[in-house]
């Protein structure tokens, strides 16, 4: 797989994800501001490339502060820091980035600007490394959930475009199919931005893994017939209780598997549950603008001035879901419970 | 709103719903096979439209048939009729429509070639004003169901464009704005061929009634948040015993409008219940290509060669169903019951 996010030498660069599969784009950042664009604007998506690509923004952002003196130095970043925070709402691993990289340099408190500037940009390149070795280690705990020749469905790209590489959801499948599970793939296509169709499709088929893509509208169909075993996904926020807020239309798809009595995965990074979040409710989901739904491969398909809703997330109350995958083991219900115990570093079975 | 098919002159002409909303085309049928290219290339589209059309296509196929021989003429109108039948295969209405046809004509036995032609001509006229008759019908008779201010949520297009006029699920939605019920339409946009983004949308908005679109995903999130009051939709065969094929993804409306205790209504003419089939499992679903899937507004948005599962229809089972919305009143289940009622001729309230 092309690397989605990556320094350059003194620049980040990341793949541009809004023309894919059609173009494989680098989106250059020199500045803080270029990552904070490439965010809002999509360049990069995935909770945990979320988080990957504001560690980066923050070291690009630090080694622009010109002074010498350590409280103007941290005034600066704590700006800087805040406004990568608005970014986006819904997904925690942005947070949590950004509360990591300010860890060091009140850790650093009084040492030398530069050494701190090193030190952040230090962190941001283990903060990638990091998210990858979790990922493995998720579709290593994953791996007793799928059965062989599994038909799986998966919403969305939780692939190695939306982390720092090898994915969450796509890391248990590729750990599955590594280990000769010969499973297939069914790939919601992912309305609007059809992350299934241009980035989980692509992925996989560089993979050599079996995938098909279906509209959105037929995963329910399809579960229904028995043609899908199991459902994975990621998520952008857990809450504390195991509601999971995810792309638009994981909602849906976790009803429909339970009415179908089908298990529900999520495979997601302990960075990406939020033990402040008490419940899925309190989760703030980002609305998007209408155009997004009316105008697809640039062209308008609805008619002119028509109104759109476009929520890009929704909450998927915990009863719908059957465990959630961590790098530390596999959480079953009761999720508060297993929370906490993971929160408090313990590994489970 | 235009006319979705009609006589002008000697052709049969409808509109070209494959480029709706941005252009308002005709296409023109001088022949029967017009007509089938018509239905199988979804010009025409919606399961009452196509009975339509396929009544003024063997009108135009009669009209062809140079013999002054009845048994002749009989036989090759049938074998007109049964390249009309196959042209697709999950709507009912086509079948109707076409017994109906060739009823004319075994009725008209040893009568002149030239006066069944003009019979049969007739007929498909009254076939259409039939149509929009019956959709006012079911308008006045789904009224009742429909609260003051409700949010309606409506999937594909069972609107004008999808019979002679008036439509069916939106025939329900115009009747109680016609009534002063201050509705708001929530469309799901309805991948693959977005008839909701570009149908729906587009009649409700010439009709001043409040429309807003959203992507199929977001249906349950909306439910969830009680922003959706009721579901209408239309069907294009209803089993014996309730089951409802419609548009893919209605079944995944219906679940969730369940899981949320939202109702689920069904608006559709007797023409579209099928007592030869069983229950929903009998009902042929159509699968068309692949490239539906994967290529939006002529733009190739997956990766090339990717494959893709193009199921354009699903099963409902009855208890998904809160009501039938007929032309002779409201079915409420147990539908078997209430349909063989209808289908003997009662009216029910």
């Amino acid at each position: 797989m092309i690397p989605t996010i990556e320094w350059s030498g003194q620049i980040v660069r990341m793949i541009d994800q809004r023309k894919l599969p059609a173009k494989v784009d680098w989106f250059i950042c020199r500045g803080y501001r270029d990552v904070i664009s490439g965010i809002k604007d999509m360049v990069i998506r995935g909770a945990p490339a979320i988080g990957v690509a504001a560690a980066m923004g923050l070291a690009l952002g630090a080694r622009s502060i010109r002074t010498a003196s350590y409280g103007v130095f941290k005034d600066r970043f704590r700006r800087m820091a805040d406004e990568m925070l608005i970014a986006r709402p819904t997904a925690v691993n942005l947070r949590w980035a950004i509360d990591r990289m300010t860890g060091i340099v009140d850790s650093m408190e009084g040492l030398p600007v530069d050494d701190i500037k090193s030190a952040i940009r230090k962190e941001s390149e283990a903060v990638l490394a990091e998210d990858i070795e979790i990922n493995r280690k998720m579709g290593k705990n994953g791996l007793t959930l799928i059965p062989k020749g599994a038909t799986i469905l998966t919403h969305c790209n939780a692939g190695s475009l939306a982390t720092g590489g090898y994915g969450t959801a796509l890391g248990v499948i590729r750990a599955a199919h590594e280990n000769g599970k010969k499973i297939k793939v069914i790939a919601d296509e992912t309305r609007p931005w059809l992350q299934g169709l241009r980035l989980t499709a692509f992925e996989l088929m560089q993979d050599g893994i079996d995938v098909s893509v279906i509209a959105d509208n037929a995963a329910g169909s399809l579960m229904r017939q028995k043609r899908i075993e199991l459902v994975i996904t990621g998520a952008d926020r857990i809450a504390a209780n195991g509601d999971v807020a995810n792309k638009i239309g994981t909602y849906q798809v976790a009803v429909l598997a339970k009415e179908n009595k089908i298990p529900f995965y999520v495979a997601a990074p302990i960075s990406t549950i939020d033990p402040a979040t008490k419940n899925g409710d309190m989760i703030p989901v980002e609305e998007r603008a209408p155009e997004e739904i009316c105008r697809i491969g640039g062209k308008m398909m609805g008619p002119s001035g028509v109104s759109a809703i476009n929520p890009v997330f929704d909450i998927t109350p915990a009863r719908y879901v059957s465990a959630i995958i961590t790098e530390q083991g596999v959480i079953r219900p009761p999720f508060q419970k297993g929370i906490k115990k993971v929160l408090a570093g313990s590994t489970l079975p």
